[in-house]
């Protein structure tokens, strides 16, 4: 099971609302994971530029605002990847059947479009959204999570 | 790599175009894999009430039109589920900080809404659209595929 994903989204809130910066241990403590795990998930994020940390300073803070954070953009971060491929195809077609010889382009595009619907709808939906959704969620709150 | 949707597509384009019932051998040499990996996909697709054999013929025929045929319904065979799942969620959420206690079934619906859009568009495209662009890609043709 890949929860990174997941797991970014999470962090990505608690760096975004909490009142004083986290450190890797206190989201670890929050995900529900080790801090190694979230070290790994926030060197992509900072890679990508979605998130930064201060030297002489502990925790992390956003460098996009969650309005303009997309899933896509998050998405892109942890699977190091520009698009996203939900299907793979089969590539030892027979070239001596028509069918076989001339699938693959065909799959390609028609996966393509599918794919590019659903990246359509992870650019659609922001950081801001999820926190908006989780206010609703848990009732009006400030974001407190402390070991 | 999981390749069982895309080399269910051609098998059902096989199935639905070839000019005499393919067998399992034949279907196999176009696709590129071996005959009990088509057996495998065949049995889930009669499972699915899509494909049927018929006892002392070799070969399959359609039981669904290709145009009524969605990329859904295979999807839903071959995977035997109902619902696609793209993102899987993590589950040890701590319960003590607000945002760990109140982020699964946000992500649940946020993932679900991303889901129901990938959905929609296997559910709009059908093998008949697939048949159709493989006969644009290779020119018009006749479906001819032996070993």
């Amino acid at each position: 099971m890949d929860t990174r994903f997941s797991a970014a989204i999470h962090t990505l809130v608690l760096i975004s609302e909490a009142d004083t910066p986290m450190s890797s241990e206190d989201i670890a403590f929050s995900v529900g994971t080790n801090s190694s795990y979230v070290r790994k998930l926030t060197v992509l994020l900072k890679g990508a530029g979605i998130i930064e940390s201060h030297q002489g300073r502990s925790g992390f803070s956003l460098c996009v605002k969650p309005k303009e954070l997309t899933l896509m953009k998050i998405y892109q971060a942890i699977y190091e990847t520009d698009r996203m491929k939900l299907f793979d195809i089969h590539q030892n077609t027979s070239d001596e059947c028509i069918v076989g010889r001339h699938i693959k382009p065909v799959l390609a595009r028609t996966f393509r479009s599918i794919e590019d619907e659903t990246e359509e709808k992870l650019k659609n939906t922001t950081l801001a959204d999820c926190i908006k959704n989780l206010r609703k969620e848990a009732g009006l709150l400030t974001f407190r999570c402390r070991r």
